[in-house]
């Protein structure tokens, strides 16, 4: 059982049959031709050389399919993360060296055991901690980022990388040295790209095409761009007239090779491996579950951080870069009709063909093209109106939100993440440590208790109520004990004070000990401290308290109750009562 | 009235009169005579000379009584920011260097800053996330640190600095160099100060003496064994035998002078300055709150921190170090009658006659006596047993306080409050991030739902009913998605899916989005996704939501709503049948 939960293979391997495995190719093939102009485009975004692009889509596929729980997901290089890539090797290495390449390939590693030792520890839960507005303002503000980076390759003209800001600047700065055939291509290529994304799948359809087959076509785009711009480079010379070409591809598989134990390297991309494999683990998990929704199927979170850590340390010893599930091939992976993870070993078969073969075929391939890919596929990513949405919703979320976004734009993408994620957590932490409470009175006519200020109540001066709308942790603790406090200052009739808990989940120590010290401080003041309505798990912990001995008759399973017990005539004259308007 | 707020002085200061004048004077002199022996043994206990003590006695109590809200707290150097200052000081300069004398006054300026930004910006709230656990541990290894501390003047043995373990280590290297004449003192004026302590008190009342008088003078004991032992080390001319006398004390008031600003100085005492600004605020806070309630006044706890920070920016200026209000020094306050913060200054006055006239008298004064005055002080901190109690309350709070008992004394003081916020922290995080969550049925003969496995409920297998004990957050939206999609791929007969959120307080922008997923995902897998018993200000944001628009006849009143829009037979038989047991 413990075996087959670490290696689902175990679980779909045996059942295995012609049926499946005929349909797993025809998928596989499918997913693989889509995937070669993916691989080359985000290893140029990544900086690297293509062939990377192609090494990393072999091996951790096939780990994939080995240790992954769901059936559709598809990894391999990724745009968020090739660009997390480019931002943390960028000021360690130089372009082109093969220190740039060694230090790809630790980040992979380092990826990869990361989500390894979370995976095994179950501490898949902490990727929770990156919100969703932080994830939709890295989403945006990323997408900016990497449409900006690809007007180089694009229009041919230069610029200094870093942030977007310094990019922009210089792309401005040099905009002069564009480059017409460049253009040409890289332009045509993007509003072809567009065309076929926008309007393709419509006309297939209204063809009499399946949704499913339109899908996929659709899918091809720059495939066909990627063909026709290699027949107008090569057919025209324009590599002459400077137009940069991708060159000469390696062919052959690549090597097995173990990256460099540096203590100095390891520790400088330690920060950016963490937030890669998060960002790279909530993409992945998120279309893993809603593809396996579909089938009603079930991905393992746990699981799924040991499968993704395998597949980037697969990446990291075949020469690669960092990983993740993509969004795009998954949809094109689960449509095609992939009935196990073995479709995506079958299509690292693909790869391994293309780059065994086909790699002086893609001599010619313009950088332009490439650039054009990426660009079409990073505008879906920005969303600036997600802002406004989610203020009107929870204005601190959209403030979290809005400044992800622009500290990812001027500080970079790695330390506006972090940023990003000290923000949400302090707006979190600050929200619970002032929770809503509210002063209650009995409903007439019945034994239900509301705020004062929102119904016509009983109230009485002798007694106060107060309820608080949230668990009782430390971060609020000892903000329930001031209120109560100007509460009882505020009140000089009051004789008696009841915490109304209905509204509290859970209390910890410092919860614990705040009570402890409102009894004592009311006690001091001649006030009676009541509490009412515990929930059930609470009180088991109570109970072992000697606080629950102390107070214990002054515990009230409900709120009528408590005030029944100070004044029993008050409650059953408010119960009789007709309900006012 | 904003004036008014952030200085009390005008509130209490019209109504003062000769009456209050005369007892606040009474007890200022009374306290005055206490804070002398407590003044002189904290600054030998944060490693400066003795008169630094007195002058961070002077300004501070005159400071506090302009902005403090508190009538009775007593504001001066404590035990645990006293060591905290020599843990922060120890490793930039030497003991008794003009280096250290200028380190410990920048400290207390940036303690005295950053109180009074916090202040206001009205972040008192952050001092809360230093939890009861973190507190209680630090207490009892900074009690056991000090203690251990001031076996160097008690006994004489040479120690070196650092942490509890490497001075306890050099204590027991070094304990051949036991000085017979040093240890005789110390071990007298311990064995005395405990008895006064534990005994006076009692004899006392016995003897017929009023509780506060009684309590008034069993604080006094330090007076006498000063008193005493300057006499016995004089008469006998111990100091010649070896005995550390604390010498010539410089007579006179303090001047008032702007510590140097270096920036690498003021950056490396940061972090200590904002610990100890909010471990000394909380001492204060909790202690003022205490004695507050005891006559149904009010502290405010924002302009709290905003009188602290003054004081301890009195106490920079004037020559000291950082203060905080002190329990003991505030009990005697209370006890003798203070009538308004004025008390303070008066024996910030009798302080300052001290410091001018009888300075000369302490030139025989043993630093065993101070040591044995430390020792007594600390020795209540210590509190294992609150470990045990904690545990079996809230094992993650008891494991939070056993951590930062050993981190504090391996690591010392800065480093294990800093990692025992953070486990906090993190325990908090993980608790909420993985909450309580029950599958409901109906209770018969009721509306109520509950727990499946706590109650005889009625279900049924085309109904799913999860109630989630905890506000939707960023840190388990996900981990209820997870469960959803669990709950859904082992029930395959399921058609309708109920969230009963009658336990959840709020709802952020990541919970919504988890929501939508849900929804989506359930409706890809033909389930339909209802939710019942939304709070009211959790509906009052939904509403502007297009998730609302779209879920609208699904979003239920209460849960009993809920199952009766699915199936109204199934619910009204429930109601209908008799309460089973």
């Amino acid at each position: 059982m413990l075996l087959k939960s670490y290696l689902p293979i175990l679980e779909w391997g045996p059942k295995y049959n012609r049926k499946t495995l005929i349909n797993d190719i025809v998928v596989a093939l499918i997913v693989a031709i889509m995937l070669v102009p993916q691989s080359l485009a985000y290893a140029q975004l990544a900086g690297l050389p293509p062939e990377v692009g192609l090494y990393a889509s072999m091996a951790p596929l096939i780990l994939y399919a080995v240790f992954g729980t769901s059936r559709a997901l598809s990894v391999g290089p990724v745009a968020v993360t090739s660009l997390m890539t480019l931002a943390a090797i960028a000021p360690i290495a130089a372009q082109g060296t093969p220190e740039y390449l060694a230090a790809a390939m630790v980040l992979a590693l380092l990826t990869g055991l990361i989500l390894i030792i979370l995976g095994f520890l179950k501490l898949g839960f902490l990727s929770n901690f990156m919100s969703f507005p932080v994830m939709a303002g890295l989403g945006t503000a990323v997408g900016i980022q990497i449409a900006s980076s690809q007007l180089t390759p694009m229009l041919g003209i230069p610029s200094e990388g870093g942030t977007f800001l310094s990019q922009f600047t210089s792309l401005v700065k040099n905009a002069s040295q564009i480059n017409i055939y460049i253009t040409a291509i890289g332009v045509t290529s993007f509003i072809f790209l567009l065309a076929v994304r926008k309007y393709l799948m419509g006309l297939l359809i209204r063809a009499g095409m399946g949704k499913g087959l339109a899908g996929i076509l659709t899918k091809m785009g720059p495939v066909i761009a990627i063909i026709i711009t290699i027949l107008v480079v090569a057919g025209f010379g324009l590599d002459k007239q400077g137009v940069k070409i991708v060159g000469t591809v390696p062919s052959g598989l690549p090597g097995i090779a173990i990256p460099p134990f540096d203590l100095s390297l390891w520790s400088q991309l330690a920060t950016p491996a963490i937030l890669i494999a998060i960002v790279g683990y909530i993409a992945s998990i998120s279309v893993a579950q809603t593809l396996a929704s579909k089938k009603r199927q079930h991905v393992d979170p746990n699981q799924e951080l040991v499968a993704l850590g395998a597949a980037n340390i697969g990446a990291s010893i075949s020469g690669g870069f960092p990983v993740a599930g993509g969004f795009s091939r998954s949809i094109v992976n689960f449509e095609a009709g992939a009935e196990t993870p073995a479709a995506g070993a079958f299509a690292a078969v693909g790869i391994a063909l293309v780059t065994l073969f086909l790699t002086p075929l893609l001599y010619f391939l313009p950088s332009a093209t490439l650039g054009a890919t990426i660009m079409v596929a990073v505008l879906s990513m920005v969303n600036f109106k997600a802002v406004k949405i989610t203020y009107s919703y929870s204005p601190t979320d959209g403030i979290a939100m809005a400044l992800t976004i622009v500290l990812t734009l001027t500080l970079g993408v790695i330390a506006g993440l972090i940023a990003g994620i000290g923000i949400s957590l302090m707006m979190y932490l600050y929200r619970t440590s002032r929770p809503h409470m509210a002063i209650v009175g009995q409903v007439p006519g019945t034994q239900h208790f509301r705020n004062i200020n929102r119904h016509k109540v009983i109230t009485t001066p002798k007694i106060v109520s107060l309820r608080i709308d949230e668990s009782l942790y430390f971060p609020n603790a000892r903000f329930l004990e001031a209120r109560v406090s100007e509460l009882v200052a505020s009140n000089p009739e009051v004789k008696h004070f009841i915490l109304d808990c209905s509204a509290v989940n859970s209390i910890d120590a410092s919860g614990l000990e705040s009570l402890k010290a409102i009894n004592i401080r009311l006690k001091e003041g001649g006030i009676t401290f009541h509490i009412s309505e515990i929930k059930g798990p609470i009180m088991d912990g109570l109970k072992k308290t000697q606080f629950f001995q102390e107070l214990k008759n002054r515990i009230h399973f409900t709120q009528y109750e408590a005030i029944y017990s100070i004044d029993p005539d008050l409650a059953k004259q408010a119960m009789e009562q007709i309900k006012m308007q």
